[in-house]
């Protein structure tokens, strides 16, 4: 069969492509694996009770009868494109109860997922633009901004054609964690950004961050958001910011930051990271003429997004229990399992030169291994053969030319949400091949 | 904030956005609303205690573990890109069992809803092809065909840029219903259709038809559809068929026909009209490589789809349950209230110019005013004042320039999934209406 350029942009093989597909096939596989590779949250029995007692009352909450409970009529009902009428209600009480945004309905779309979410953001203010200019008519292509690579694989492959993103790469700065050397932080290059010439000339459309950032565990400090606030403003842009794993749901987050939001900015939440992968649900917050396009988009693409999502987080948003369980299951919880990276990691390849990311947030480690004699992506093909899978660091710089740039060959993202067994098991491996690595280079 | 082509196209008013903007209206509204325009399938309490049955069950099968219920299990992992394998496995069973046709997991996927795969499947059959000609490569513009206008309102928007399909008009037969006069039936054109230079030049990338038909409720004849299927071949591109509303779930069909697959066939069906539209789940039966496809784009553009459709239904098809219910329950339940429709309307406007479709299924009437001394769309303004929804046909011809085409202003749809007052009080007021319209043009 014959596929049109749009198919045939979607069915190459992409970097997204190839870590699902290992993904799909570590967990259908008979070998163990030490799946350090995806994405998926961490198993916390806490938030599985929790989860499991509230899907249990949304099966039994009909005291009008059984065709009103609230299972029911999330199933057998669509929701309006905006998303389920009830949720973005709890959703709207509840960012107001916390942060004093003065949301309204008009405020708030949901849709099926974050990664749909960024598909039509990154559409609607990425790719061909027309502008009036002297009385004509032109075309103009615009980008995303990538204020600091690496930035989330997942973005890579969405634009509808072609790829659409300016990247500016980052201060390498050496820092302390808690005290120990061996660290480094990714600093925005505020100098380069305000004089990239895609900004100042007019050919951006939206500046976007990851905070934490998937895939460095890096937090963007109050002072450089504040910064590409203003810098949005000034070009009148919007300042796309991806909370997947930011306050206050999930709050996998350890530096002392806040959130905030204007009528410039659109902030992107998901269930995801609190432990509901599997029902796509994402919450955009924007200013009402962002709401309507994503409703329009949910409508054509979509219909309607899906409910089931929108009806568990529902009464845990209005009793705030998704911020109790966030503050003291889930970050408590991935702070652990950071701590325990750190050791194992400083154990296996304390002597080598191996710097990690400064911990921050988020549900993985950046691990660079500074002149390695390999790349990162023959790197990941050893470590699978040993039944390791981690997710190599090339694939992490969209709107960025790898070729000549030997950083993005020398990373490597890895999870921490695994069990502390499969953590020990993984990083033992990392550590044999990269110091085996390491020696034969001498 | 500056949006792009892309955004732009999606966000301009749209039938779909209309109808589903009233919808949501009407359903917010504090007056009573005659709901005869939307899509939402009947509320069966039989359906609805199945489903609640179910789900209490996946919140309670642990006999390994609270953490092991199936409801945890599918709300606390992505599965990949495909879809729910426990659900794509069951479905295989289902269609091998009871079709022979000799599927393997390979020719399933999932997607979050019937509209979100014919976003996919319309944008990688439609639109730009690269092919190569004389050893150059041009690029070549390509339709989806829809062998018979009317169809369905939601493809018209789906593609990227543009639209790109192409509809042969209907050849308008009258036929009695059940020994009564005051019907019709579409039936294809296949001499248009055969001649058409679009599809003998190759500018045709997919055969597309819903069967049962909506708005039409027309179900093409299985000659039409092996004759269909035999062009589809000639010409080397896949023939889809929407089967939302079809055998063997939801089988709101009530004509003797057959459901036919092969691997030039595309087969996509819908949880949503056996009860479940909250859950936002279809299912594509096709050849690996549109699988495959399918499954890439559901990667990029949602991660991987929603599982709790899947979960909800995994049980039901396993067990024939769904194919029970559909036979059982949804399917007579139609045809009750399409026998009650048709002696409304019969007795509201039996004198009148009025023409039905035959109802052969689906959840919807198709009406003729023939020589309406108005459009439908001005119809459906004053219905609209008077508090009753329909849908006016000029936005089911995707594909036509309906400009100078007057049958195209003369028929709505209408939607005979509501509870019987309120289809008596819609069709009081349609008859009231249009009755009015009649004797004064007289």
């Amino acid at each position: 069969m014959k596929f049109s350029k749009f198919g045939q942009k979607f069915t190459q093989p992409t970097g997204i492509s190839q870590l699902m597909d290992d993904l799909g096939d570590a967990l259908k596989s008979d070998q163990p694996v030490n799946m350090l590779g995806g994405g998926n949250p961490a198993r916390i029995d806490a938030v599985n009770e929790l989860f499991l007692q509230t899907y249990r009352e949304l099966g039994n909450d009909n005291d009008t009868g059984e065709a009103n409970s609230t299972s029911i009529i999330s199933m057998a009902n669509y929701s309006n494109p905006q998303g389920d009428a009830a949720f973005i209600e709890a959703l709207m009480g509840f960012f107001n109860r916390h942060y004093d945004w003065n949301l309204t309905a008009d405020n708030i779309a949901l849709t099926n997922g974050s990664q749909n979410a960024f598909f039509f953001l990154f559409n609607l203010f990425g790719g061909a633009f027309v502008e009036a200019k002297d009385s004509e008519e032109q075309t103009i292509d615009k980008s995303i901004l990538l204020p600091l690579a690496p930035e989330y694989i997942g973005y890579s492959d969405v634009h509808v054609e072609g790829q659409h993103f300016t990247a500016v790469l980052p201060h390498i700065e050496e820092v302390t964690h808690e005290g120990e050397e061996g660290f480094f932080k990714y600093r925005v290059d505020f100098e380069a950004l305000e004089s990239l010439p895609a900004l100042t000339e007019g050919r951006i459309g939206a500046i976007c961050c990851s905070r934490p950032t998937n895939p460095t565990g890096n937090v963007l400090t109050d002072e450089e958001m504040a910064r590409l606030a203003k810098i949005a403003r000034r070009y009148e842009v919007p300042l796309i910011i991806d909370n997947a794993y930011g306050m206050p749901f999930p709050n996998i987050i350890y530096s002392d930051v806040t959130l905030n939001w204007d009528d410039n900015t659109i902030l992107c939440f998901s269930l995801s990271k609190i432990g509901l992968p599997g029902v796509r649900t994402g919450v955009i917050v924007a200013a009402p003429e962002v709401i309507a396009a994503v409703s329009a988009m949910n409508a054509v693409v979509n219909l309607s997004p899906t409910r089931f999502g929108a009806s568990i987080a529902t009464p845990l948003v209005e009793n705030d229990a998704i911020k109790d369980l966030s503050n003291n299951e889930i970050k408590p919880f991935y702070q652990q399992q950071a701590q325990t990276a750190v050791a194992l990691l400083k154990n296996e390849l304390g002597d080598y030169p191996l710097m990690i990311h400064k911990p921050e947030g988020a549900i993985f480690f950046w691990l660079w291994f500074k002149d390695l004699p390999i790349t990162t992506l023959e790197l990941y093909d050893i470590l699978k053969e040993k039944g390791t899978l981690i997710v190599p660091s090339q694939y992490f710089f969209p709107g960025v030319d790898v070729s000549d740039y030997q950083h993005a060959h020398e990373c490597i993202r890895m999870s921490i949400a695994a069990d502390e067994d499969t953590l020990a098991k993984g990083i033992a491996v990392i550590g044999e091949v990269v110091r085996k690595l390491y020696d034969e280079a001498k």
